[in-house]
């Protein structure tokens, strides 16, 4: 079996969701996988990793045939455990979701599935995000397969460049026949208009609930937004050097001392 | 009092930590000053929101003379919670910090401190993230000073380029005189190699946490690591558009379909 690829896979929406049932039925067709995967949903959870408490990992029967462990941790803990703890060579790939909701655009900064597959990355290994455009438990998966095999057959081909990962959105469809394509993009430049919902507590103390709208300004036809907007796959290749060095000889020129 | 400058600070050490009192100092000298910041340790967060729970905001009584409230949420969720409910106007700058430990190189990702000022320059706030190579409660945070004052004053003087933000690091030091002074720099590609430390739990489970090891192969002298060791001062910009821009081309060369 040594030839076979070795495939992780995690999410952020929990072990037991079935975003990431179909994406396991998937990977297993390329390779050996092992998934490391939250116990409990994780979403918004970002780069966050787990440095004042324990963690768990404990082996669960979630996927027939699969060895699968479930974590108290974020999703970026559960790529290192999976690292650390469970695996004897680094993987082939990490394939992380498949997200029950859009992480496009400014949503891959707070997106636990998004920041496992940047983990991922960091790591060395070629690491794909994939989501769909709607948040329904029941959401429907299936148009999303032939494009995310294409995708994975692709990257297990080409690998990836240094420093770069994946991430894949899938519009809401009825079936694939709905889908136009892929479009490989860059993120719009859009971003959230938090709305916090007052509510007071029966002792009369005052607590707030996160809401928010998406607000996209930006109108390139090169962008994620733009792709899923006119039904088809974006792709777009994400990095973690978040330098911005356009700006260095900015900076460079400002006289700090005055 | 229209004409000073409006001044948010957050942190992610809590709003109890030497560091953020420090920064409070500093920050006062130059404006009106707004503080919202954690209740309890929040570091590692990186860029989590709350979502699944509701969060308090507290008034609290912390620094003589400035407004501050307290929060049960993540460093990004005081800056949402600011920016919604406390604030009238979009402030002039947000600082974040000064943080008890090092946010250079790939620590950016998990920073619940860098995270802060990166959701302030989504919102269009020109936003600096402030650290000291420091992890100890009693840090001495004097010879930050004189560089935060010249950053603070020059950010306030000159505006910040839209989609950037600072990640300004201080090296440890007795002294203003032992640092040799500024240096604007990239961030050095360099990771963390985790290592859980495994122990039983007085029921015969298992439990790990989280430990690692800093590993920098990045040689550069125009690194933020490169200037720390060198007793400067390290000022990176970020970007949180995180498009692998310059691999667009490559994927569009794959072949998808075969």
């Amino acid at each position: 079996m040594a030839d076979k690829p070795l495939i992780l896979v995690t999410n952020d929406d929990s072990i037991n969701a079935p975003g990431i049932h179909n994406l396991v039925e998937i990977a297993r067709e390329f390779g050996d996988v092992l998934v490391v995967a939250p116990d409990s949903a994780q979403s918004g959870m970002g780069h966050a990793i787990t440095i004042n408490k324990p963690l768990r990992l404990d082996k669960v029967q979630v996927f027939p045939g699969i060895d699968a462990y479930q974590s108290s941790g974020t999703p970026v803990d559960c790529v290192k455990l999976a690292m650390d703890i469970l695996l004897h060579r680094k993987p082939d790939l990490l394939l992380s979701g498949i997200n029950h909701g859009s992480n496009s655009s400014i949503n891959v900064i707070y997106s636990g599935t998004m920041s496992a597959a940047v983990e991922g990355a960091i790591e060395g290994i070629p690491s794909i995000g994939f989501s769909l455009l709607d948040y329904a438990f029941d959401a429907n998966f299936e148009p999303c397969k032939p494009f995310a095999r294409q995708i994975i057959k692709t990257v297990l081909r080409e690998g990836m460049p240094k420093g770069t990962l994946l991430n894949v959105n899938f519009p809401k469809a009825n079936s694939a026949e709905e889908i136009k394509g892929m479009k490989i993009c860059r993120q719009a430049l859009a971003k959230w208009k938090e709305n916090f919902v007052e509510r007071e507590d029966p002792n009369g103390r005052k607590y707030y609930w996160l809401t928010g709208r998406f607000i996209n300004n930006d109108r390139g036809e090169d962008t994620d937004e733009w792709a899923l907007a006119n039904n088809y796959v974006s792709v777009v290749p994400v990095q973690f050097d978040m330098t911005d060095h356009h700006n260095i000889s900015l900076l460079n020129s400002w006289n700090f001392e005055s």
